[in-house]
């Protein structure tokens, strides 16, 4: 049997455990040698690369099955995920050929995450293949995965100038610059060295250590570090986890 | 054939138009005589109260969909709906009783949207009446429609200390009284007039007026309108809509 009437058969006997026309996206973030990544997963099947995905069992609510699929596919499940948005134009993910292979509609719920890019783990078979992109060099996309991912970003956006990001994305001591990188990335544009730091101290979610990080060829930097209960409180507050 | 049956056979005669497993829910607010109002409906085949619902259809993007059944419940199309959450429990809607009458589970996608008091058409039928209630005084609701309410106030209160609320809710002139009292109801606590005044017109999105209200029995007091075009276009941005 080849791959797609493999794939294609596997979907129609497992069929009835799944709710029909919903499934989940999981935008995963990571962070390594100073750049922003996002893992994505190659069906062998399809040309275009896709954010892995979920579907939801009858029997487990949706954040399970949020849960389930991250856990399946990285093999992490001890870690914050946040809902953000459904996509659920009727056009969104097939083209012609697509239609041709599974010829239905998904509505697509998506979750964002933050994970440590070393505890991945990536599970895949001979017929798929999962991999980190960096965040600006992101592949041609499968359906409205662009937006998805966009729109992750955006959320994202707005809470980062109230409760800094990076606590699961950074060492557990990191400097400045390493914490405005993250910043600019996702903000998309260059922030001014001084003012960021002023702004990062001053909304109380970080310390700054008595210690110095010694990379060869670098100028000892200042190390500091997340205030983790502060930041998990309102984090989870302001997302109401 | 009675309103049991008679409801059972119209879901079943119309399944294969809709997705299964999914609806949405819309929360609309009101304002009348100084207190937040949300629009409930109840089936007579019911004994709770919920939220007006929308299924879509095959043919239609889950937007147009909740476009689409505010329109059909008040008659009204031409607002900002905001899709907020999804609510993904097992059991968040059945009973044992409601099991025997649609033993279904559906995946509930939350919008919400403020509208003129005065302008809303409550369209029912015989077997449904639907209903503005004072948002401190609901009455029991069915499934978990307690909490997409919550929810909703809760993704409300995330921007109105940045973009304020109120311009579908009030008059074209309104006091600072009559905008307080929907932030107060909002937040559900009480704010410092002075504070409050000062906070609002720093955000620069209220004009003040040459023009005194004029009630009869309380002292004039200055009249505020909204800069429509500022509102609406940072409204929309910060709700990236």
């Amino acid at each position: 049997m080849n791959h797609f009437f493999e794939s294609k058969h596997l979907l129609l006997n497992s069929k009835d455990k799944f709710l029909p026309n919903i499934l989940l996206n999981n935008v995963i973030f990571g962070y390594y040698e100073g750049k922003i990544k996002i893992l994505l997963k190659k069906l062998m099947i399809y040309d275009k690369w896709m954010l892995p995905e979920g579907f939801i069992y009858k029997t487990e609510s949706v954040e399970e099955a949020a849960y389930r699929a991250l856990k399946e596919n990285i093999g992490i499940d001890n870690i914050l995920l946040t809902q953000f948005h459904v996509f659920g134009e009727i056009n969104r993910l097939y083209s012609k050929v697509d239609k041709n292979i599974l010829n239905q509609r998904y509505v697509s719920i998506g979750y964002y995450a933050f994970v440590n890019y070393s505890k991945v783990k990536m599970f895949c078979n001979e017929k798929e293949e999962i991999r980190w992109f960096d965040i600006n060099k992101l592949p041609k996309l499968y359906g409205d995965h662009n937006k998805i991912i966009n729109t992750a970003i955006f959320e994202i956006c707005k809470y980062i100038n109230h409760i800094p990001i990076g606590y699961e994305l950074l060492p557990e001591k990191f400097t400045m610059s390493e914490l405005r990188l993250i910043y600019e990335a996702f903000l998309g544009e260059n922030l001014d060295r001084r003012n960021f730091q002023r702004k990062m101290l001053s909304m109380g979610f970080i310390n700054k250590l008595n210690e110095k990080s010694e990379k060869r060829g670098i100028k000892p930097t200042i190390l500091y570090s997340f205030k983790k209960d502060k930041y998990m409180k309102c984090l989870m507050q302001f997302l109401k986890l």
